[in-house]
């Protein structure tokens, strides 16, 4: 028996179907439905692949069945790519054939008017009835890297496993898809799009996620709660207590809320302040941007949190070492004061007529020393300092191309010494993506500012000292 | 009688000097001091180049003088590139030879202590009997595009001349520099490090900026105020009714401020609430971030101010533009509600489903028509709608190369219509890059992220808030 046969609630279905058919799939490169199977048999999803189409024999080297119920083996999985009022149908067909899961693609249901919401119903009845689920409508999803399931309308060219888990009440990641993976670098392990939330909401893919082995974080954004807002907040609790819990929310404006009504027939709905502070009672990470968003679920997945709040901070510029203590007291941490042993190794690289200090200042040193040199001997002696728990560094920029190798070997043995280290780089310059492509396939996270380092990595301490609470009261 | 020597207060020295005599030029390109002399030779600075050097006969090219009093010529402006305790020789034969004004750039004064206090102290007199002014000690500038007058530490490729100025109280830019040319497309109008502010501070460049034609938008990053604080407000209050003026404070926090007094010398005083309460009285510009502070720099230099707070939005996804509208009530805008000739305009390139609206989801619309007719369609109907002031538009991602240079041509129509419209990147992917690059080289500003080009185009709205409220008051 499946895994996902055990629950009546899983989502199994979705995640690790032994074979996928797509309904409505073209032999046409120029639409975007082409993508939908020709992802998936270019990066080998690992289950069987039926193409349903009336019009074709074959596509992309598949045998292509004119319907679902010609198809000769038990479906798990239909994808669906038909027009909303041909959906009805096929949700009819999988219905008879004893379909597990269904994800519908396509808009205009209840997000269209009246006669998409008439539609909805019918589905309604037909899921309730029969207990197959319904991902969708509305969505490009799900994603799975390691069995390499993916619903998407691009090319995809590569899926990069991890253990961050992504629920969108939106396609809006959808564009940001290769990024994630090749600029973000961050390693997925589901993402799903609940889309209008006809049957699979945020409450199931909460409490899925929750439970899976794969998942050690995950980023949720939603509009509003669908399902048991109730059993959310309870779900939340407990999974916090796990795993962390990513959140970010659109619809926080009255103004938002009605848009959000327009895109996907949900009204978001609440006072954002009341939201906010169960968020917060719960124990979940509240990010305020897309940008938070993802920056929170890279120091989560890359990271363990730090045992302590003493902040080392070694910087190329006195400026931005102020601005970077700044930071530091608003996230709650606290300068470490550095040990003598550092201040004298420190003191090898520095200028004679002051003394070392944190934050440490690289500008002057590497002037006269070179990068290479001062990167190894800053970041050894105070990532290895007793009074260090946590460092936070500006990246060298413009590294001369023979000390390059020197300064990447520095940072990439912070690993070894087990402290979490956030990087902030000094421009979004091109010469240093080769330094930041090879630091976070490494896992040491690099942003953009050294404000977004700090917060995310004071995201990771308070999360810590959350458990700590936690733990100390039950 | 050239211009900066109408005024005793002016820096004019420091930015049109007609020569520049470099005391410790050096011949070793290994040396980043070499770079002084090096980009004033390559980017053709206007005015002579003296080397000052005993060891050499020649520079780069150029006749290389063993002291300052060799020069056969009358000094306009020093750069001192000689470590510390040399400097008061420099600055005493500097003012024997009737120089307007020197740069010390080296560090290990103030900030190194009591010796460097006391060189401080001698210095200080000399400029007090002479009139010779003195930017630093501990700066790497001025920078001036407009005659390529350039003092930096690493070979600059171009300088892009605009109406920006920027004046630090740190070196904090100088990795940021290429950056904020080739990057962040700034144009800029002067740069200007004050150090440690020995002489020249804040209260100068801000007067002098106010008055410089040749300076539209004034963005300042300050750690404290070393001259007459309450001059500095009234000026400010002043100056922000010519012209923008943005403002990033480092030193915030107790322990920000205990930092900036180990890199400049100068304590940064003060409640940050207070100072927070003054900018905003005095109707500055206040940037939280050094995002904020690029980000606001960038919409002050690229447009103009929205007539309205009429806003439409144009988004890849329905995710996003919910998002886009939360940001745009929190920053105080308003929905256009779009002419009916606009909606049946869109409605061509529109899901039949449904009826366009504000924001507009171009994401449905390019599966089925492309992203070329969608761009074209939805950014000159909505551009041209008498009821919108202003713009903010989602990059369309992932653009096949045919379509791509029909979708910059709608991008840079809007420059035609001449209304106000900021745009966000969907990721950060280079393959975006190049659209980018086209579009800020033609003034129109894209943001990493919906969050920041919405809160950018706010402050803009609210500048001109503020200038008609103080025009209604005289």
């Amino acid at each position: 028996m499946l895994k996902w046969m055990s629950s009546r609630y899983s989502l199994d279905v979705f995640f690790y179907p032994r074979n996928v058919a797509i309904v409505g799939a073209t032999r046409n490169p120029a639409k975007p439905a082409y993508y939908i199977t020709e992802n998936l048999v270019r990066l080998g999803f690992t289950g069987k692949i039926y193409p349903i189409n009336p019009n074709a024999n074959e596509i992309l080297g598949l045998k292509c069945y004119p319907s679902l119920e010609d198809v000769p083996d038990d479906i798990d999985l239909v994808i669906s790519l038909v027009p909303a009022p041909a959906t009805l149908n096929v949700v009819k067909e999988s219905a008879e054939k004893g379909v597990k899961g269904i994800v519908v693609i396509g808009g205009g249901f209840s997000e269209g008017g009246e006669v998409g919401g008439e539609l909805e119903k019918k589905i309604s009845e037909i899921l309730r009835k029969t207990g197959m689920r319904l991902l969708g409508p509305n969505t490009l999803s799900p994603i799975n890297p390691s069995n390499n399931l993916i619903v998407s309308f691009r090319g995809m060219k590569e899926l990069k496993k991890g253990s961050l888990a992504f629920c969108f009440q939106s396609g809006m990641y959808e564009p940001k898809l290769g990024w994630i993976f090749n600029g973000l670098h961050l390693g997925v392990s589901k993402i799903i799009d609940v889309g209008n939330k006809l049957d699979v909401n945020e409450v199931d893919v909460l409490e899925y996620l929750s439970r899976d082995d794969e998942t050690k974080v995950i980023a949720l954004h939603i509009e509003n709660i669908k399902g048991d807002s109730r059993r959310f907040m309870e779900l939340l609790k407990e999974t916090v207590k796990k795993k962390p819990v990513i959140i970010v929310k659109g619809g926080r404006t009255s103004m938002g809320a009605k848009a959000s009504l327009t895109h996907t027939g949900s009204l978001s709905g609440g006072s954002y302040t009341i939201f906010e502070a169960a968020l917060k009672q719960a124990g979940a990470i509240h990010a305020q941007t897309l940008e938070e968003f993802f920056d929170f679920a890279k120091v989560f997945e890359f990271l363990k949190p730090p045992a302590g709040n003493r902040v080392a901070i070694i910087t190329l510029s006195g400026g931005e070492g102020v601005i970077a203590v700044d930071c530091c007291e608003e996230n709650g941490f606290k300068l470490a004061e550095l040990k003598k042993e550092t201040v004298e190794q420190l003191r090898k690289v520095y200028p004679p007529w002051n003394i070392p200090s944190n934050p440490f200042d690289m500008g002057p040193c590497i002037e006269f020393h070179g990068n290479a040199k001062v990167c190894k001997t800053a970041l050894d002696s105070i990532s290895r300092d007793e009074n260090v728990d946590c460092i936070v560094i500006q990246l060298p920029a413009f590294v001369p191309p023979p000390e390059l190798d020197e300064v990447v070997k520095s940072f990439l043995r912070l690993k070894e010494v087990g402290k979490p280290a956030v990087i902030w780089r000094a421009t979004m310059g091109r010469q240093e993506d080769r330094i930041v492509e090879e630091l976070e396939r490494n896992y040491i996270p690099v942003y953009p500012s050294v404000e977004r380092a700090i917060k995310a990595l004071g995201k990771l301490y308070k999360y810590k000292v959350f458990l700590e609470k936690v733990e100390g009261k039950t």
